[in-house]
């Protein structure tokens, strides 16, 4: 048999990794990496680490954790992989197994033949349909020229004023990378009614958007760019919204991508209506021959079992082994995703998995929604700090169905959320979550850790003995109408209740939950009452006491004074116990 | 009916969390805990930081999150549940359904009658079988009587120096509470032969060793207490082991503990040998009126099917709310343990769950051990540290076992244990590992996370692509042995390799890795070759080069260099890249 060839379109995360696996388990096989680019296999999701002066060198990003630069030479020499930079994939003739490529520096075709095909082309940014975005102070972060030009601008002092279009995770990043490290007064823009929307509900992602404005990043949510008007003098331009002129030296757009499919459709292989190449599990697709994975695919989501499209470069990596196992002979494959996502916003995590609340809704799921504040390790333990944790579940049959949470401790957040990512591609439910094995150690957890208390709380609102108010809801129905039938009843003790009955008059009761039995009688039998503490596990207890006493027409508001607080709907007082 | 009453036995943990649960859901029932001493419901795993002055106050380690103290009171008002304290349960009447107590105030029994006993009794700690422990300087830290009165020896600064028998996880943290903060000179003696023996191999132990005494604690492993020899003059001992005395003037032991089934057992409830109440699921004992749960059980360890003791504040609080929930009339089931476990040892963390690699071999498994030292976030981020894992997977199911850990940051351990704990209970294999969905994002994660490589590392030994040696058998075979028939085949980069070829001149032979397929013939045919790098990810490369060529006399050395410096098997060279 003659030496099997396989070439891989991309040279880019997924492709680098199908390239090493393939030539670790079969050193026999020509493989061979083509790429438009001159730069490959850098690690994109550190550019707004670049930008921002974390990382100092563009050449950290395409270095291997040994500092070996990952160039043609280096793929070469210590892989035996060939790579063909600056070339253009232009078409597959899967018939007669050849792939059409364009040199771009002479601009000559050539072909190269194929056993094994890997398509590993990425994903295309979105762009905004609006003019002007053609400005040479317009840019998107989609490689590392964007990337090389965004910190040349930002180093000699060409940036005063930074609008960030998108507040997704990459907008978020690199609204704190100009505006932290280079002290650019920076606004970020989204369409969406609140921060990281695809990932967030409204009430986490407004805890985000709260850190982003302490930390001086101007927030504009449910506000649409009309058009990126070009400024008379000195390169600045103007980004005119629906509500306002927003003037800048540097516009970045980051409004998502979309799986870059066309190499594939266009030589008929199967694609969905996004774009994104259809694959089996092995990760081949409608033609056995060729494999693709990375951006450029759709995968299974565990949740709602369709496609979707989720662009990570740790998906990527996995894939790419899995192709090389494949074309290696093996047999890997990959099933699917829950949509894990981490994201730092200045000293704030974010991460999440599953569905989020409104997404679930729309999933046709009868989503229920519990919330927790608590205390990221043991209470007593002197660096705790309050972790915020949302979990989404089905009412009928108690999956889980998604969790999402902002911290302030990235590490303990994201090892919670990924805790709990075995139980959601496993369809585990609350009762799972509620027994769910954490290793304990005051240092690093509660002996009743935040995931246990999360379960908990879905499980006491799933069998009723929990009734809930979002925060959302209170600051609707308690803050903004303020309707005299509502009364808010704070079982906290009498220093940290003080300033609220003072803003609040009659509308705010105090009276302590320990204390609540005995006074039963001080309450008003014809409002509703929203029982209120720091976190929502005292008014938990007290909405019970109410209810054996027969008041039934009380809500505990989840999340307490302090979901209130961080999500920014009030601000009263200045020393609070948790 | 008349009011049905449920009597909890030990007010720690578990009965404290299983009292208010039955108090929540049914308010009717009355609720009565038990407890001999006058401290109840306290955070006994706090006790190292109170002792090392993290924790600043006793009562903080007895109060809730919202500052309030756990007193009987306390539970009466807020809760609804009586408590008695300083109260014995002396034996059970189970045909009559009575608890005969002991008031140790007055030393007069009573009778207590029930409908559901709770038995949250706890454990016992073992006790040296050495002469002199019952001398004033010698403690146990086992409840808060204990701890009140090592720190007050501490802060009247009459300690200078201390010896911690027993190098378990209250061994270790007692150690660091008593060293760090106090400045006494400390000594950590375990007859094992290295530290946190039932959780850690031996490797990994000695990363835990070598800080230990990087911090300034001497670590005498391998040693037996024989004798506590009071000394002659103002009350400091000796204590001698079979290979040197050891002078102290605080000793404290810490040698495990086992199940208090006493109560069960001698009323002909079902006990284990260790004397573990034996439960089922819903942790009924063999009398469905009784039910037990903490540290006076025994539970199912999900991989080795058998019954094991696992004393943790976090099991107990889970189980307490499991036996709430079904002594109020719901259903909720403990389906076992794999065994968790945390510790921090000053600036390092130790984590791990499921069975070490010898207690799977003595289990009986076909046990296969993976070594991985990665950066614990992308490896460009600044804040990137290494992160030590093993993992054990059995070597026909290709089932994973265990994994243990070390890190200096914690939280970012610990988070990776408890991702990995789900896949070890419902018998996940290596592949489902290597597939792990993990949040990415370079502050928290790498593209291709440690966790993702551990798998992949465990299925290229069993696929038997790397085949490895472990630091101990390198230490034992180059280092100890220094046989001429072995060579280190260093494939580093010269800089890193210099001191090592310096030190061991022919014994070490530095090729670089990406120049090996060019210097093949260089190498000796007649030697067996240890592969080495920083990591075992470059020699993993070289080994398979080696192997495509022919050289089948060679191994890969995991973990590299990075595991035998760390290990403190050997330090030569200053400046080492990762």
């Amino acid at each position: 048999m003659a030496r099997q060839r396989v070439v891989i379109v991309g040279a880019v995360a997924l492709g680098p990794k199908a390239a090493c696996r393939i030539k670790r388990l079969r050193p026999d096989f020509d493989v061979v990496m083509v790429d438009q680019d001159q730069y490959i296999s850098y690690g994109g999701c550190g550019i707004p680490y670049y930008v921002s002066g974390d990382v100092s060198d563009l050449s950290a990003l395409m270095s291997t954790s040994f500092h070996m630069l990952r160039t043609p030479e280096f793929f070469e020499k210590a892989k035996g992989v060939r790579v063909m930079t600056r070339t253009r994939a232009e078409a597959i003739d899967r018939r007669r197994k050849v792939l059409r490529l364009r040199r771009l520096e002479t601009q000559t075709e050539e072909e190269l033949s194929y056993d094994y095909l890997v398509l590993a082309t990425g994903s295309v940014p979105n762009t905004l349909p609006v003019p002007g975005l053609d400005h040479p102070r317009v840019f998107r972060v989609s490689n590392l020229h964007d990337a090389a030009a965004i910190k040349e601008m930002l180093a000699k002092g060409a940036v005063g004023r930074a609008v960030i279009i998108g507040a997704g995770a990459i907008g978020c990043e690199m609204a704190e990378a100009v505006s932290d490290m280079w002290g650019v007064e920076t606004c970020l823009v989204d369409i969406a009614s609140h921060v990281l929307p695809g990932v967030l509900d409204s009430v986490p992602a407004r805890m985000v958007s709260e850190h982003l404005q302490e930390r001086g990043v101007a927030v504009y949510t449910e506000e649409t760019v009309r058009e990126v008007i070009p400024g008379s003098e000195d390169g600045s331009l103007t980004v005119r919204t629906d509500k306002r002129d927003l003037d800048a030296d540097l516009v970045i757009t980051a409004v998502g991508v979309r799986p870059n499919g066309r190499l594939a459709r266009e030589a008929g292989l199967l694609v969905t209506p996004r774009g994104g190449i259809v694959v089996n599990e092995r990760l081949q697709t409608s033609d056995p021959w060729i494999y693709a994975g990375g951006d450029c695919i759709e995968v299974m989501h565990h949740i709602t079992g369709k496609l979707f499209h989720f662009p990570q470069g740790s998906l990527a990596n996995r894939q790419g082994r899995i192709i090389g196992t494949n074309i290696a002979g093996g047999h890997a494959t990959f099933e699917g995703s829950v949509g894990s996502f981490a994201v730092k916003v200045f000293d704030l995590a974010v991460a999440a998995a599953g569905l989020s609340f409104k997404a679930a809704c729309s999933e046709g799921f009868d989503a229920v929604q519990a919330l927790v504040i608590q205390a990221d390790r043991a209470h007593f333990y002197p660096t705790q700090d309050l972790m915020t944790l949302a979990l989404v579940v089905d009412r009928r049959t108690r999956r889980l169905l998604g969790i999402q949470g902002v911290s302030r401790n990235g590490d303990a957040l994201v090892g919670r959320i990924n805790a709990v990512v075995p139980l959601l591609a496993r369809h585990g439910t609350v009762e799972d979550l509620s027994n769910l094995e954490v290793a304990y150690s005051p240092p690093f957890a509660s002996a009743m850790d935040i995931l246990n208390a999360l379960g908990n709380t879905a499980e006491n609102i799933l069998d009723g003995h929990n009734v809930t108010m979002d925060p959302e809801d209170f600051e609707r129905c308690f803050l903004q109408e303020a309707s005299p039938e509502v009364v808010c009843l704070d079982v906290r003790g009498p220093r940290n209740a003080a300033p609220f009955v003072e803003a609040f008059g009659d509308r705010w009761l105090n009276i302590p939950q320990e204390t609540l039995a005995e006074r039963l009688d001080a309450l008003p039998k014809d409002k509703r009452l929203l029982v209120m503490c720091n976190s929502g596990v005292r008014s938990y207890e007290a909405l019970l006491q109410l209810r054996a006493a027969g008041l039934e027409n009380a809500v505990n508001v989840q999340g307490g004074v302090a979901a209130i607080k961080k999500a920014g709907m009030l601000s009263l007082d200045k020393d609070e116990d948790t």
